[in-house]
């Protein structure tokens, strides 16, 4: 089986990365691993420079460009993976040209306008967003830089695990959520180097649950019509994506939105932490009484992958 | 002169909490160093274990008690340090006797609950607070350990800053919150070791500006009715603070509480971190333009020194 990234992408990227993205740390919490029955070692991305793993796979795909980023940088994104791209190329000395949904959270949008990057709103249908995107590329020539079907993006967002792997030694499971499946290949790629024996899980909206219904089928089905509070986990898998989770996956667990508040109360009450909600659901994926009875994991590594909240969005 | 507390206490308390205190991130952001001014090196030690710094010194008081420790711990606090002594205690398998005032915030009473510690409430005043935990030690024959005039609370809060300035290389100043004074004490002697040259400031609500008119007369002045958001820094300077501040002290920067306000909505909107009011003194007094003014100072090294804020009061 060949996919689209190997570990040594995952590996360079690292080096390439380093002093550009955040160490971010890993914070653990004894009231979490009682409720979890087992050792929960997160990895706090929601700390990470524009609040989320996005600005890993979006820096280094921005370097990789060379002078293929002259006229500057397109994406289109709900918010975390704009931001990401508006601040990598305000770091290049390029310009940003952002697509987002008109319903994206301000608190991304406005993150968006401070790394000086120009946005053209557009409907938040699929449609609406690629004949968008494919306007703004014509007007601008600049190079497009796709949220996760990506080969460098995906190693970029691979560097997460890659440091939490490095750092807190003997994990038995890792766990990351799957929007676009981004993060979650990178991160299956990286665990199955660094923690050979490791099972690798992914987390996922029920209200948009297209990769545990693509897992069962075999078959990549597209998410239609999502319902769910996690705003960063809307989108369909990729074509590089989907093979790279389909050879990793152990298994998809499915958490509900009330599932996902409770895990963003629990982060705030014990770490001090605002994440979002799509940041949250490993943490409720860990927390269901079907995970904790799964054998053989004392210690899981996830992923708290964002911590972009509208304040009045606080569900505390 | 000499010093309740030396370099090498801090020293063997960091090698002593090793593995029990969280080696907190340290942050930064491009737009806060913007408003700064210069580059601003941000210890988040809101995301300590309890969510405040005061775990590493209540747990190094603990530690060093020994079998003094055996019938229970017991001290007086708003919040952190309860927190922080009542899950020292827990660790140690002793109880932990605590006495609050009953305007302490809700975050911070259910933190003490949550570690299984026993809560004596008390009227918010000096007075109540003594004769209540006299009789709490009288009743239960456990050990005191005092929120910041204690030499073990000291060197164990002076590990934030050793850790600080082993990570981070140069400072040319480096700043703490003043309540009672532990946490800048212990910041001081671990500056004055690690960064010979580096400047050391307090940081004060102007609502409690005790420490600010000590420093001014040149002897210890009583705090008597504080007035700020800063619930973490009502208290007095203690007689083994004092002395250290008056000696090591560049100066006090007062700040208002809206000062505080808005340094903790730019940590929310920037760095994704609810920091309380009395852990955002610093970033507050780091953005007044008289701070701003002050030549020599590239690189500042500053304490988020907790995050503990009831859901309900925050100002954003």
């Amino acid at each position: 089986m060949s996919h689209a990234v190997g570990f040594a992408d995952i590996e360079s990227a690292a080096l390439r990365l380093e002093g550009v993205v955040f160490r971010t740390p890993v914070a653990s919490s004894p009231e979490i691993d009682g409720l979890a029955g087992r050792e929960v070692l997160m990895k706090c991305e929601n700390l990470q420079h524009v609040g989320a793993f996005k600005f890993r796979g979006a820096s280094n795909a921005v370097e990789l460009l060379g002078k293929g980023a002259e006229k500057g940088i397109c994406t289109h994104s709900s918010g975390n993976h704009a931001q990401a791209v508006a601040l990598a190329a305000k770091r290049r000395g390029v310009p940003a040209y952002i697509v987002m949904p008109n319903t994206a959270p301000k608190i991304k949008v406005q993150g968006v306008v401070s790394h000086e990057a120009e946005i053209t709103f557009c409907e938040p249908t699929l449609e609406a967003r690629i004949t968008t995107t494919e306007a703004v590329l014509e007007r601008t020539g600049a190079a497009f830089i796709h949220p996760f079907d990506n080969p460098h993006v995906i190693a970029g967002q691979g560097t997460a695990a890659f440091e939490l792997l490095q750092e807190v030694g003997k994990l038995d499971a890792v766990m990351a959520p799957i929007g676009g499946g981004g993060l979650l290949s990178g991160t299956s790629i990286a665990t199955r180097k660094l923690a050979p024996n490791a099972m690798i899980f992914g987390a996922e909206p029920s209200g948009a649950d297209d990769a545990a219904r693509s897992l069962a089928a075999g078959e990549l089905i597209p998410q239609t019509s999502p319902d769910t509070i996690c705003d960063g986990l809307l989108t369909s898998l990729g074509e590089l994506t989907w093979p790279i989770l389909r050879d990793h996956l152990e298994g998809i667990i499915t958490v509900s939105d009330d599932e996902v508040l409770r895990a963003m109360k629990l982060l705030y009450n014990h770490l001090g932490m605002v994440v979002e909600p799509s940041g949250a659901t490993c943490l409720a994926a860990v927390l269901k009484p079907e995970f904790n009875e799964r054998e053989g994991i004392d210690r899981i590594g996830i992923i708290l992958s964002g911590g972009n909240v509208d304040p009045e969005g606080l569900p505390f």
